[in-house]
């Protein structure tokens, strides 16, 4: 097999090169290297034995947050590497566009989700990037991320770690579209969210302009939602329900300008059982979304154009047509599963390597596991991530922890995922509710206000601090008697 | 006096120019030009005598809202423009830096202040800025601003007015020491403390990076804030709050590195009661604020310099040292009160131009009126907006409200300032009132926590809408018992 070579090559290189790290000088107390010569990187040099065993974490997403959740902290130290100091409540962020929810309450700080990352000596937030993996000398490269921020000089350093835990997600892929990435808004992290809500409300209040032509109104008010999986009609039924309730009282003199568009190529929620897509389907356009199947081809400032060659303008532009591998681990040389994700074994470590572990998005099974690769779902992440917690606890508990030290070990049950059901809000107080364990098999599915309210409830659970849930609640109750918050700061 | 030939010499070219704005057409219905060539501007046309009259605001802040929110729309149309479409409570800002207030609790959108400007035929709200004042012309020239999104090419665009509201506010002063603008933060707007909030976060963050020396971690969590008045201090009072309590539980690895440093050249809070003032100093210092005495000389992206040399390192830079005029305030050529503000008469007019008043931060009493220049406050706009609204009202009952129709109308009572004391937080559940009419006078003055309670309870019934009251509420509510939220988003 071709990834078999790869891993013997890299396996090879490691006896060449004898840890090059230990030309660093670390303190055994703080784990910091002080005064590190310029032309030499700052870290966390390998733990000793007689110190806890470090796992590193790389990404704050459903996989990485549930994991640090898990984790138990008495017997590890853990490391966290993000750019984001938070989590996202992804299925909630649809709502937050228009003012239903607020961006706080869908985000979780790390240090809410696990204490000790702030508090134990041993345990850090790294808000930074992870630049390159370095298997074969347990090591990760990373580089601070400021965001144009020029508080500090980007700053490079490296951590060792014991247990590597990858769970980067994916990112929104674009087909190699032109134009995509400059002129539209992807709806994945909290500011995107924010992007798509100030230029709603700037569009709203652009066409109010004095002398503005009709045709440049209704281009400016027409919003276009590519892509129909859950995120895509959700966004729809969430702008739907905002013009016809909140755009309607509230920009009186437009409200007849603004309509919302959802292009998709194939059906709209493809996953889901075919009455609800067709209840789905008939509700959407109930609410005044236009269905339109096509292909996009190319990308404009105002327009888009379909493979057709339609001419399609708009005021804003919401992608979500799926996600691929970052570049990060496009770049990595280890086996892959299929659709260029981290390949796992059944106890979700990249094989052939050392104490190496992938969950979430960014990896999928090996086909020699003979699993199919899982979708690409929060609620695959978070299982993943629940799992892989205490697997490792209990790696750790067996002494374990520290890096090469668990070879041979009994690691026990599998990970086996089994699918709890989909669910989808469409806006008007409905949602879709698919119970089925698979697109084949048979069980409950449901519609309308039931779900709706099913699925309120199952978020409300699930929102993960006392403080967000009790926020959710009351961002709804709020949205509820007094209208969305249409402030554009 | 020089005013009055600049007055003069305005008035004979209104004569000369005879109505140029005639040259546009104007659709009597809907108040819009449309197809404007491109050479012409668009815009909103002089009122007819059947129509209501038109009185156009420049300005959301404490002043116009205020107004707007007492303005009767049965006898007038509202025409608002601003680059903000909500008002800020400013006083409460300083608390959604750290966390204990949301960015959404302090901002109150235009159109649930005025619903009229988002429903009525003839009322706008325009997101642009004023560009130029056309006093013979009874017209304003305004620019739409959309903050750097290319959603529409800037559009350019006249309203002609029948009473016309200057509320434009003032502009934070620099005093034209280099480097402020470039390194520091204000602290006037929402996306001013969104912004110390992200740098504070940020540099909490970056001082855990491994290998940062301590000299630099020293750096990155010093909290410098220039100007001693109430928004420094209370700024300053929040931000100790916070770190006592949130970052000592939640940074706890770079705790003993931030400091928060005030600096001031005279003495802090200097508008308040002696006894208070030292009350204040007591407190601040005891909750580790170091009180510097000193005048900023020069300010480079990571230190600033004092006037006797020294040289002090910073982190976050926050800026407050009181207002000046805007730029647009700035080039008119209208009689001015000193401080470069708009000249007013008593009853808010701008003595000399016919329809024109002015309220609020960016205007001032005439010498000529024998009145001193009111200080920049919330209090002072309130005051001045409610009773301009009903002045207006007043004038537009008695058949006034069209351009020009007013003369010699009895306008009653002038305007007359009460202070009704100042309040401050100094943090730590402690604030400061003072009741007395002004510096000299006698009255009530408390600290402590009881005039803590007082404070809160008196912005909770002044933080306008329902909904604002209600958040406002629920944020303290989860502070005390949460914490303060800490994700950076």
């Amino acid at each position: 097999m071709a990834w078999f070579r790869q891993v013997s090559a890299l396996k090879k290189q490691h006896h060449h090169i004898n840890h090059p790290f230990s030309l660093l000088s670390y303190l055994s107390h703080s784990h910091y290297t002080t005064e590190a010569p310029p032309t030499q990187y700052a870290g966390l040099g390998p733990t000793r034995p007689e110190e806890k065993p470090r796992v590193v974490v790389l990404g704050t997403g459903w996989a990485g947050c549930r994991f640090m959740k898990g984790i138990d902290t008495n017997i590890y130290d853990v490391v966290c590497v993000s750019p984001r100091n938070h989590m996202v409540f992804t299925p909630l962020l649809a709502s937050t566009c228009v003012g239903t929810l607020e961006f706080r309450s869908v985000a979780e700080p790390i240090g809410r989700i696990q204490p000790a990352i702030s508090r134990e000596p041993g345990s850090y937030f790294f808000l930074s990037k992870c630049t390159a993996i370095d298997i074969d000398n347990h090591m990760v490269h990373c580089q601070t991320f400021t965001d144009g921020v020029d508080t500090l000089d980007p700053w490079k350093f490296k951590i060792s770690y014991d247990k590597l835990v990858i769970a980067l997600g994916a990112q929104p892929s674009t087909f190699g579209i032109h134009g995509v990435e400059e002129h539209a808004t992807f709806l994945r992290e909290v500011y995107h969210a924010q992007e798509i809500r100030r230029k709603l409300l700037l569009n709203l209040m652009l066409s109010d302009m004095p002398g503005i032509s009709e045709e440049e109104k209704r281009r400016l008010l027409h919003c276009v939602v590519v892509g129909g999986g859950p995120t895509g009609v959700e966004f729809s039924g969430e702008l739907s329900d905002f013009i016809m309730k909140d755009v309607h009282e509230r920009y009186s003199h437009v409200k007849d300008y603004i309509r919302v568009t959802l292009i998709e190529a194939n059906d709209i929620l493809s996953s889901f059982d075919d009455r609800l897509r067709q209840y789905a389907t008939k509700q959407l356009t109930k609410s005044g979304v236009q269905l339109v199947r096509g292909i996009v081809k190319d990308v404009k400032s105002q327009k888009l154009i379909l493979n057709d060659g339609t001419e399609v303008p708009y005021g804003l532009l919401v992608w979500s047509t799926g996600v691929g591998p970052s570049s990060l681990v496009n770049s990595l040389t280890i086996p892959k599963s299929p659709g260029g994700r981290i390949g796992v074994d059944e106890w979700l470590r990249v094989p052939s390597v050392q104490d190496v572990f992938s969950i979430g998005d960014c990896s999928g099974f090996l086909e020699s596991t003979g699993k199919p690769t899982l979708p690409a779902l929060a609620q695959v992440a978070e299982r993943q991530g629940k799992y892989l917690a205490i697997l490792l606890n209990k790696i750790g508990e067996a002494g374990g922890g520290h890096a090469n030290s668990s070879n041979g070990m009994e690691l026990g049950q599998p990970f086996v995922y089994r699918h709890l059901g989909s669910m989808a809000t469409i806006g008007r107080y409905k949602a879709l509710v698919d119970l089925r364990q698979n697109k084949e098999s048979k069980g409950l599915s449901l519609a309308g206000f039931t779900s709706w309210f099913i699925w309120r409830s199952a978020y409300l659970t699930r929102v993960i601090s006392w403080r967000n849930r009790f926020y959710v609640a009351i961002n709804w109750l709020t949205t509820m008697v007094f209208g969305r918050d249409i402030s554009r700061i």
